[in-house]
């Protein structure tokens, strides 16, 4: 089977897992339920939660294990893309090809259906939590390791960084820190929250932590160049944002030819790190896709 | 004991579990941590962890054991005020005697500062789920419970009804439904925590919630009021902000009387409750402070 195939059946998985959350949670067909499903809904590529899944996959374990972790981090990544969207934050209209959330539906109910998404994410796990007495332990942990990526000192420290960096010079290791934080500690969550959740070895924790961050990293230095050379078209969202807004990023501090070498160097570490554990061919080629998508 | 030095005793341990927490989350003197202490710090009243602490009590139960679902009340109650004071949703410039939080640290910080409120509550219920295995399901459970109260289903459905219901004339039905989510669903929360994490009779949960729905209305009328024949110097907030806001409230749909009134009896079927399981003489007295209090 193809990348793109095995790709395309883990989004299934996770686009049912979502509609299910959707005819749960979301079904009025207006107000702040509509709000959440817009976003929600608006065509992601769904990384996050197809890590997760990937991994579960990987350790053999029940994929229905993983499914309300999995949707939460999707429902978090969710919630921070529309914050970050507002006009008092990055100020964007486009978004996934779409019209941001409070362009379609105010900034009031943007502000709402962010926070909505965000504590969603917890009502899930903890209905996962209550409703199933085996494994309470280390379900909860997962659900830790998922709170700690999202908060303060992850997700929303690197939201600080990046809101803080505008029109100002960061130096080299800020922006890594910056980006750790903004994009790798969701990742390194979907990444490990498998492992933790399965109670997999001390060995293929620390396998897959490195290779988590080489892709997070990764991540962002793909984001960063195509926001230089994308167009709206493709990407689906306003290009040279970064740009306009003064941020620095891993382009404009290191030069386009640095940080593609930058790129492929972290691809690598990510590949090396899996060899070392069963050398799972579609891990091994979501590190690759990360580094070659044009959106 | 009299009520009021009492009141201050359990606002006393609660300020102490806040201060843990700045201490060991909210550290650093700048930035976001310096946010989130501000409006956490700025001297609320601390109903709902008061409360929590007060039934803890009435059960006899480890105050120790109730902390961290009584902190994540407070700092769930924190962040909505933050994000109700945002330019786009009540535009207030006070709270608590201070100005709000976005006139302190701008708007994107605000909006930060409270995503970061939110899911701390969450990073500190979940650290107490993982550090300790004995009645793990109890503590999940307590979880849930303030996690449905804070989410779509309860506080924040409130607060869409209640930004729906700027300039359009909502029925007194729509408006009691749309409080008891707001306020109600928060103080039900702090409520029952307790009794759910010392498996507290079926007899016990019932009456309680009948005491915390009927505070949470008192609470809500007795703002009402405020917002009517308050004064900014004791309210500490801004007054006269629904009628500007042309929000119905119960004073505009009942009349000052019938509010009075209505405000009286609530304050009657709370006491009523708590007589059938043993007449807790603080929560009493809690139920008449709550109609009384000037701001």
């Amino acid at each position: 089977m193809s990348f793109s195939a095995l790709y395309k059946d883990y989004q299934e998985i996770v686009e049912n897992w979502l509609d299910s959350v959707i005819s749960k949670h979301l079904f009025q067909r207006s107000g702040i339920h509509e709000a959440m499903e817009y976003s929600l809904m608006a065509g992601g590529k769904r990384i996050r939660p197809v890590l997760s899944v990937a991994v579960c996959d990987m350790l053999k374990g029940d994929r229905s294990l993983i499914m309300p972790y999995a949707t939460a981090l999707e429902l978090i990544h969710t919630y921070s893309l529309i914050h970050d969207d507002l006009p008092c934050m990055d100020n964007d209209d486009f978004r996934r090809g779409k019209p941001t959330n409070h362009k379609v539906f105010g900034e009031a109910m943007a502000v709402l259906a962010g926070d909505g998404l965000l504590n969603l994410a917890y009502e899930i796990m903890l209905a996962d939590l209550t409703n199933e007495k085996n494994n309470g332990l280390k379900k909860a942990q997962t659900a830790r390791l998922i709170a700690e990526a999202a908060g303060i000192s992850g997700m929303i420290a690197g939201q600080v960084m990046d809101m803080e960096s505008e029109n100002r010079d960061i130096s080299y290791e800020e922006l890594c820190t910056m980006h750790k934080n903004k994009t790798g500690a969701l990742i390194r969550a979907a990444v490990l929250a498998p492992a933790i959740l399965l109670d997999a070895s001390e060995e293929i924790r620390t396998n897959l932590e490195v290779y988590a961050e080489n892709i997070g990293l990764a991540f962002q230095i793909k984001d960063d160049i195509l926001d230089h050379e994308g167009s709206v078209e493709i990407t689906g969202k306003s290009v040279g944002s970064d740009e306009k807004n003064n941020k620095a990023t891993f382009v404009s501090k290191l030069g386009m030819d640095k940080a593609k070498e930058l790129l492929k160097s972290a691809v690598e570490k990510a590949v090396e790190a899996l060899k070392s554990i069963g050398n799972n061919d579609f891990l091994v080629k979501m590190a690759v896709f990360i580094a070659q998508r044009n959106k």
